[in-house]
């Protein structure tokens, strides 16, 4: 059996699973806003109908120029991208048969497309259970790299790296040559907003890659961008198919990127319903990663392999993402998203049965 | 001036020129449908807006199997890509540091991407003013290239190089290890369908470019395909990001591809308005080129460059997309597209206006 390498499209787990796919999903394994996209894309969603014959501005001139208000970061520091995942593939291209290192676990996507550019591809894994960035072990292997993938808030353990050290690794990044990418795909369901971006003109070798699918989601549409410094941006934007980004994604962008509230609404919820299941998970004997995010690991400490778990939630038509492909994780925990409170309820019953059930 | 190295976005034409926009644009640097998307992309606008939130399909299953079905060739000879151009610049990707061949004029995102890619890009420069295919010309430079770049239906000239000396070109690229990329972004256009997607299994170098959004009027979603021998589109695939392709633009796909009342009558709007086009310019003793499809180029022959002509259209608020940066036309053509029956007359009255202007 081999699971697909990503959360979503749930039929393609079922298929690689063998199990029969149940009417009623509910999918954990997408990490996006439960709330759906904010209400101001369905209202526009029309008037919008009529971008969709001209080619889009290649530049996504308007976007850049409302990210870098709302950023404080110059224009050229920006690259609007088909999703983060397109830059991902930039930033990989852009290192091609470079010496690249992997704080793991992480999202996978590092490296399948550092390896599709014939990189050479290190993991620096991170110990379990709480997963800290331990900087002493690390800072010594910097000058044997080219660049360090680093995701922070983590997908998928939810950590946030302490900023300290995260400070100097980008500090021996900068003496050694080393490019320090870090993901900041889930920055805005943190408390305080972690985040590295104000720093790219103090580090020319700090590359920033950020989402707009998750928070607002429209992972349907496809919209991240890279920040980093120009000379870096440059380079980057030389590699881009030339009008990448679609004109619905964009609008709804613009839209987006100062929806304040429907932010703080958004990360007031999921700061309530952690602590809700941090509470039953402790309950319940389950064990829960220290997450500052809308996702978490959770692992039942009686199974070495969360194989037997995983299934029996697929069949009940909760879908979780399994973690076999992190390294570092190999299978034992599953990753949840934090959902609205009755889809969180339900997961909650699932795992009471789950407990009683023999 | 450096003009935008593409049509559409005219208001970076606009900039470049130092002219004043006007506030009534007619935009024939496009080669868009110019009845714009199908009704049915409207009827079901409202209806997509679920698709938003999920991640798409990353391989776009639906929509390969009904392109497979239309086209008569196996899914697995299908890569479908974030537009032409997204397909364009994976190939170039998969020819990096190679010797490439380049056909003009033509399309300019193919020397972009090579170029990218550090590709060694030469040009082999057809004879203006019919462009002619001359086999005996080229086929003794295959030996030299790794791969040849070919655009038929040719975009900017709208002709259709001959079949027998593409065959001979297939041949000898198969004998000679070159691949021979064909481009037939605007294939629905011609009168018969000019394609050699038949031909893939035939000729393991054949991979044929297409785009869904010229004759879909799509281009602000993007969506577009690459066809080739199952080899090369796993090639292909590994260097393509996960979820390239947005959601709408599938759906939209998948309606669009059995249109065929919607395309004949476009056909057939085509055919009649670029009679009527030649007709005028054989009166106003202007030359155009012998194309096939939904644009052409047009010189004024008293002119030894088309900037004066450029400028007075842009003036009339008349967007024609200049040549600067095809080679072997450098400059001395403009291209339009076909557009409505009222948007020709409204052009043919400005190139009147042009003729007595003295």
């Amino acid at each position: 059996m081999t699971l697909p390498s990503h959360g979503a499209n749930p039929k393609y787990v079922y298929g690689a699973a063998k199990i029969n796919q149940p009417d009623h999903l509910l999918d954990f394994s997408v990490n996006v806003n439960p709330f759906g996209a904010p209400s101001v894309i369905k209202e526009k969603w029309m008037e919008w109908y009529q971008y969709i014959e001209d080619y889009p501005d290649p530049l996504a001139s308007q976007l850049k120029k409302e990210l870098s208000t709302k950023e404080g970061i110059a224009e050229n520091c920006i690259l609007i991208g088909n999703g983060g995942a397109e830059i991902i593939t930039l930033v990989a291209q852009f290192l091609k048969e470079k010496r690249v290192l992997i704080i793991q676990p992480a999202f996978s996507e590092y490296e399948q497309a550092c390896l599709a550019q014939k990189c050479i591809v290190e993991h620096h894994i991170l110990k379990e259970e709480d997963w800290t960035l331990e900087i002493s072990d690390l800072l010594y292997k910097v000058k044997q790299f080219d660049a360090i993938f680093l995701c922070t808030p983590n997908n998928p353990t939810g950590v946030i790296y302490d900023k300290q050290s995260v400070i100097e690794l980008l500090e021996e990044g900068k003496r050694k040559n080393c490019y320090i990418i870090i993901d900041e795909a889930f920055y805005d369901f943190s408390p305080n907003n972690s985040t590295y971006i104000s720093l790219l003109l103090e580090y020319p070798n700090l590359i920033v890659l950020r989402s707009l699918t998750k928070m607002f989601a429209i992972a349907g549409l496809r919209l991240g961008y890279g920040a980093a410094h120009p000379k870096v941006i440059k380079e980057l934007s030389v590699l881009k198919p030339h009008w990448s980004v679609n004109a619905i994604a964009m609008k709804a962008g613009i839209e987006c990127i100062f929806q304040d509230s429907y932010i703080l609404q958004t990360k007031q919820h999921i700061e309530a319903e952690r602590r809700r299941l941090e509470v039953f998970y402790k309950e319940y004997a389950f064990q829960m990663s220290d997450s500052k995010v809308n996702f978490y690991l959770l692992k039942d400490p009686s199974l070495s392999e969360a194989a037997p778990l995983f299934h029996f939630l697929l069949k009940k038509g909760i879908v979780p993402r399994h973690t076999m492909n992190f390294p570092g994780l190999d299978g034992r925990w599953l990753r949840f998203a934090i959902k609205r409170a009755e889809e969180n309820n339900r997961l909650m019953e699932a795992l009471v049965e789950w407990k009683n059930r023999k």
